[in-house]
């Protein structure tokens, strides 16, 4: 008997037929014997809905009072899917974030999970219940209602299966697996049947959009077994989520050098140019936009020969405007030349463990750019991705002219 | 300065347009120094939405399950409300049921209150904003959303003044004040500028569907002042439902004999045939239906010449089957002869606290249905209303001639 925590998507959930399908698969784990915590996200369009609702009557909605409307989303999924499991004769209640106490952080529309009080979900499923747990939401130390951000609900699933010490966490969702880049970028994609989690980590951030990156990390530093799984099919395996064993790195003959080819056109990219060269400008620059809750991802610093430094970084799309605007306010402080801002970007990153043992990737990856003439506009690398930021339009160019240099159509 | 709750039903909030006047009209007042309160309902037909939601998955939907969504049309409700207000500059704050701790019993669908922890929106009020909360909703004991019925949302606006201990209770509707009858049934029908607690309670509970009845009882209870608005009007005054004063019961030579008709057709009759005629049998029959919770209304005794008793009373048309159903597990045990039901029945009442001090109000009334030919099923008499039970096809007949008989058109 395991403890299993599945987590359901938005159209996983998208009618009550689809709800009534999952409600069988619950009841087939449920016949093995198995314990099930089934978290679930909004309809499919529910949000986007309530969104729009809000926007009609405020343009930038209130983030306290946006979280208490868009939590009603998954809410009322909940109560359709606990009930659809009583159909089926099975025992089972619901429980939204707050009432788990999926406690959080005050940070409404992207709050953090802090600690889940799971006691009363424990004695449900040892009642025997099926509990089905609201996704993408919690509730913060004075009561209020917070939501996780977009995609929330693949945390809530992990952060539970962490705090229940679940055998498993399944994520069921529109596809099923991960693949070595988007399929429908590149027909040739292929499934993999398991990677590491810090491939993972890096496909997810990237812009390979199966898993939402925070439940990654929460898997990681938890332990989480993790797989990703087809809703839409009966028996698919999926893709585990492995952890690499660190003893052991170079031990798996199999282990390909590359897994996959991830990209993300959502982010934009500020330059703060002919900053004086001296200790705690990165500090002063970046500080501001930390404060300003603004999430910035590549950070990239070269300095220039006449005592000036270009400071470079990225950051959501969104969020362009309102960096640019706090570093204006500071421009002059900090005595930069110039703040510009370019959001006709993309990141396109070559990821996969076996780099790490490989040398030549990176100028593999350089020249089979260079061939198709695509300009360079930044590079970051880490262990075990290398990154690159090119102009918007060649983005589908270049993830297919990678996939094809590494081979990873084939198996 | 006055502090004011404010209630808004489902159709003053039945879009963003309405949400933005009902943000202008509680700005007037809270211009003038008040402190206010807003209780607001879900959008007109949310919640019809999602018990068809719910229906679709479960053709009698689990009532705890159902309370989870169904809350969630008031939530939604009060986050735009919430941003309305923000929108005119006003502070403002939203609170479900559950945040502020209306607490109830457990119920589900049809729970009562058992009392409001108000602190925090008294805090609020000193603090300077105007506090928004779901109708409709509370929360037990064990933290399991719980709902008060349909029409809730009044019972919710006058429990949180008498809590807050508000100088005004207004309840906001698609009508502007109560009249002597519908004005859809008779177009002479004419609105009255006050009516006592008693009458109202008649009246509501009869079937002008005005104000919700356990609201006005509420009301009567904590002596809390309501009053009945139309939320499209500018400056109408509305109803006043006032508390007579005991002392002085016949004083007000203006008070009308009469002050209105009320009527429904909700209501299903059930009749316990050729009873034994001993102690306890009233207890016998009704005890099982009240601990089903079935409301029950009107309750007739007869008792026959052969030593056996015809036992008949009145319950909601929905809930005549699983009455029946009760009562012919019973029927053996109490020896009745039949059990029967009939839910095309039709109920009219004649309501006024004058006719507590004039004589002749029930022949006049049973003469006038003589004349039209319609035949009387059940009488039950109070201190300010006499109503009669009828075939249903007669019901509106009945009312525009009790209507007139009563000269109710005349100021």
């Amino acid at each position: 008997m395991a403890l299993i925590v599945q987590k359901y998507g938005g159209t996983s959930v998208g009618s009550p037929d689809r709800i009534k399908n999952l409600a069988r698969r619950v009841a087939r784990f449920k016949a093995l014997g198995h314990q099930i915590v089934v978290v679930v996200s909004a309809m499919s369009g529910e949000t986007n809905r309530l969104i729009g609702l809000a926007k009609e009557i405020m343009s930038e909605p209130d983030p306290r009072e946006l979280d208490v409307m868009v939590a009603t989303g998954e809410q009322v999924t909940i109560g359709l899917t606990a009930m659809a499991l009583m159909e089926l004769g099975l025992k089972a209640k619901s429980y939204t974030g707050a009432q788990v106490r999926i406690v959080t952080d005050n940070a409404h529309n992207k709050a953090r999970i802090s600690h889940i009080e799971e006691e009363r979900i424990r004695k449900d499923l040892n009642d025997g219940y099926v509990v089905v747990v609201a996704g993408f939401q919690g509730v913060d130390e004075q009561g209020n209602i917070t939501t996780l951000g977009r995609g929330g609900s693949d945390t809530t699933g992990v952060a539970l299966a962490a705090a229940l010490n679940a055998d498993e966490c399944q994520i069921y969702t529109d596809v099923d697996g991960v693949y070595t880049t988007d399929p429908r970028l590149v027909p040739e994609a292929r499934r993999l049947k398991s990677i590491t989690f810090e491939e993972m980590l890096e496909l997810a951030s990237q812009g390979s959009k199966v898993l939402q990156i925070r439940s990654v990390e929460f898997a990681g530093k938890y332990k989480v077994k993790l797989r990703v799984l087809s809703s839409f099919e009966e028996d698919g395996e999926g893709t585990l989520i492995t952890f690499e064993d660190p003893e052991n790195k170079d031990s798996n003959m199999e282990q390909p050098v590359i897994s996959g080819i991830a990209f993300n056109r959502d982010e934009a990219k500020i330059m703060v140019l002919g900053v004086p060269d001296k200790p705690g400008i990165a500090y002063q620059i970046l500080g501001p936009i930390a404060d300003a809750k603004i999430d910035v991802d590549m950070i990239i610093q070269n300095t220039g020969a006449d005592g000036t430094t270009d400071f470079t970084f990225t950051v959501h799309k969104n969020e362009m405007f309102k960096a640019l605007g706090i570093l204006n306010q500071v421009q002059t402080h900090i005595g930069a030349r110039e703040v510009r801002g370019d959001d006709k970007i993309a990141k396109v990153s070559v990821v996969g463990v076996g780099m790490r043992s490989h040398v030549g990737i990176a100028s593999q990856m350089f020249r089979t750019l260079a061939e198709e003439g695509i300009n360079i506009q930044m590079i970051s690398t880490s262990e075990i991705k290398i990154a690159v930021v090119i102009d918007e339009k060649y983005m589908e160019l270049a993830v297919r002219v990678l996939h094809k240099a590494f081979e990873l159509e084939e198996a």
